[in-house]
C-alpha cells in the first residue's frame, strides 16, 4: 500500500505514512496563469492499492477537480485499488431539496469521488451520516471529538459543555466526558414574522462560574458560536472557548468571535487552519480507521 | 425541447434559445459565503429533451462543478435527455501526456461532464478534436471562424492572415478566404541550449504595408501574440491585430499586446470578454450545430 498526497492532504498525508509506516509520494502540482491546475504522480504505483489523501476546504471546486484528476490518473497507471480519503468534505451540508429544483450537491461530489476512481472513502465527520449513502463503495467515516476534548481539558478548570443547536448534542455529550464535566444545549428559534432569532433554553443549565466550551461540526461564519458565547456570558460564564471540527473561519468570523468574548478556537487539521486556532491533528485517528 | 442556462452561459443560452424559438429557463445561482456553489432550476423540464449552456472559462473548475451540478439535478427532476453545450471547455490543452503520471485532464473532465447526466456534448473549437473521443456521448464541435472573418473584414484594408505557430495554419486559411487576403505561418524555434525563442520565418511572407490578422485558438497570457506582432512590424505591417476563438487575456495580457502595437482584439462570446475585445456572437451557429 502506497500514500499518495495530494496538493490539499494538509499534513495528513504525512501522519498516516508515519503511523502505518507506508511509504509516501507526494503529487506534484501547480497551477497555470489561466487558472488550470495540474497534477502528477512522480512515482509508480503500478499493481500497488493506493490511499489518496485530499481535502476540499476552500477553494473547494479546485480540491474537488485535483482529486477527480489524481484519482483517474492513478487507475491509468495501474493502480488496484484507489482508496479516498477526504478529511474534510465539501458540499456536505448541500444533502437535500427544501425547494424543488435544487441540487443536492454532495450527492454529485459523491458520484464523482467514485467515478473518478475512487473504490472506498474515508472522511472525517461529514455533516449529515446518511448522505454518504450516494457513495458507491465501502464508506468510513471518522470522529474527532475525542482527540479534541484530550486537548481542551488542558485548557479549562471547571469546564460546561454547550451545543449551539439539538443536533450538536451528541457532540456535546462525549466532549464532557472526557473534560469531566456538565453538558446541555441550546436551541435557535426563529420568529416567523420578524425573522428574528432568539435562543431557547434548555432545562437545568448553570453556566455561572463556568468555562463554556462550545461544540459543533462546522465554523463557517461564526455566526452560531457568537450567539452562543453572548449566551453564555449572560448567564454568568467565566470564559468561552469555541471548537470544532471543521473551522472554516469565512470573512471576518476570527474577529467577531474575538469581540464576543471566545478566548480560545480548537479545530482539526482536516482545512488549512488560521494560525490562531488551536489544531489537533487527526492523522492517526485517521489511519487506525483505514 | 428546453433550453437551461447556467450560471456561466454569458448569453448563449438567450441567442439559443431566441434562434431556435425554445423555451429558456435560467438556473438560479448563488455562492455561499464559504465559497459553494449553489444551484437551482426554477421550472419543470419533466418528460422534456433539455439543453443547458455553461462555459467553463476562468473559474473553471467552479464552472465545471456547477455544470455536474445541474446535470445531475436535470437528471432528478425527469429530464429524458440532456444535451450539454459548453462554448469554453475549461482544461481543453491538458490533453496528453508528457511525462509519466501527469494527469490528462481533459479526459476526466469530459468523463465528468458525461458521467453527471449529459448524454451528448457540443463545444467551440477545442484545442484537438481528437481529445472529444474521452466523451462517452455523441459529440458535435463547433469552428467560429466564419463569424470571425466576417467581424474582421469591416476593421481591414489591406488584410494578410498570420499563423503564430504552424498548428493554426488551417485556421488562418479559412479567415483568408473571407477576408480576401493571403496567408502564412510563422514558427517559434527553441534553442536547446540557451532556452532563448527565436521566430523561424515560413517561405514567401511579405508583410510591408500589410494589416496583418493574426489567428489562433485561444489568447491565454498573450506571449505567443505578443511575439508575432513584434515580428509583423519588424517587417514592415502597417498594422496588426489579433484574434482567438478564446480571448482570456490573463494577467497583464491585454497592456502587454497593446504595447506591442496590437490594435485590437478580435474574440466570441465563449468566455467573458474583456470589455475592449471586438466579441462575436456564435450562438446562431450552435443553435444550428443543435
Amino acid at each position: 500500500m502506497i500514500i499518495v498526497g495530494g496538493p490539499a492532504s494538509n499534513g495528513i498525508d504525512d501522519g498516516i505514512a508515519k503511523s502505518l509506516s507506508l511509504p509516501l509520494v507526494k503529487v506534484q502540482s501547480k497551477i497555470f496563469p489561466d487558472g488550470e491546475s495540474y497534477v502528477r504522480i512522480p512515482e509508480t504505483v503500478k499493481d500497488n492499492e493506493v490511499v489518496v489523501v485530499q481535502s476540499t476546504f476552500p477553494e473547494q471546486d479546485k480540491r474537488l477537480m485535483e482529486l477527480f484528476f489524481i484519482s483517474e490518473t492513478l487507475r491509468d497507471m495501474g493502480a488496484t485499488k484507489v482508496h479516498a480519503v477526504v478529511p474534510y468534505l465539501a458540499y456536505s451540508r448541500q444533502d437535500r431539496r427544501f425547494m424543488e429544483g435544487e441540487a443536492i450537491s454532495v450527492k454529485t461530489v459523491l458520484r464523482m469521488i467514485s467515478q473518478a476512481g475512487a473504490d472506498t472513502l474515508l472522511t472525517v465527520e461529514p455533516h449529515h451520516e446518511e448522505e454518504m449513502k450516494y457513495f458507491s463503495g465501502q464508506v468510513k467515516t471518522v470522529s474527532p471529538y475525542e482527540e479534541i476534548a484530550i486537548e481542551i481539558r488542558k485548557h479549562v478548570s471547571e469546564p460546561y459543555v454547550l451545543a449551539p443547536d439539538r443536533s450538536a448534542l451528541g457532540r456535546a455529550e462525549r466532549i464532557a466526558k472526557i473534560v469531566e464535566g456538565n453538558f446541555s444545549f441550546i436551541e435557535k428559534m426563529r420568529d416567523k414574522e420578524t425573522g428574528k432569532t432568539t435562543i431557547k433554553e434548555a432545562p437545568n443549565v448553570n453556566l455561572k462560574g463556568k468555562d463554556v466550551i462550545l461544540i459543533d461540526d462546522v465554523i463557517s461564519t461564526g455566526g452560531t458560536m457568537v450567539q452562543a458565547a453572548e449566551y453564555a456570558y449572560e448567564r454568568g460564564a467565566n470564559s468561552v472557548i469555541a471548537s470544532a471540527c471543521h473551522v472554516l473561519l469565512v470573512g471576518d468570523a476570527k474577529s467577531k468571535m474575538k469581540r464576543a468574548g471566545i478566548k480560545k478556537i480548537f479545530g482539526t487539521n482536516t482545512v488549512k487552519n488560521d494560525e490562531e486556532v488551536i489544531t489537533v491533528d487527526i492523522s492517526k485517528t485517521i489511519a487506525l480507521s483505514l
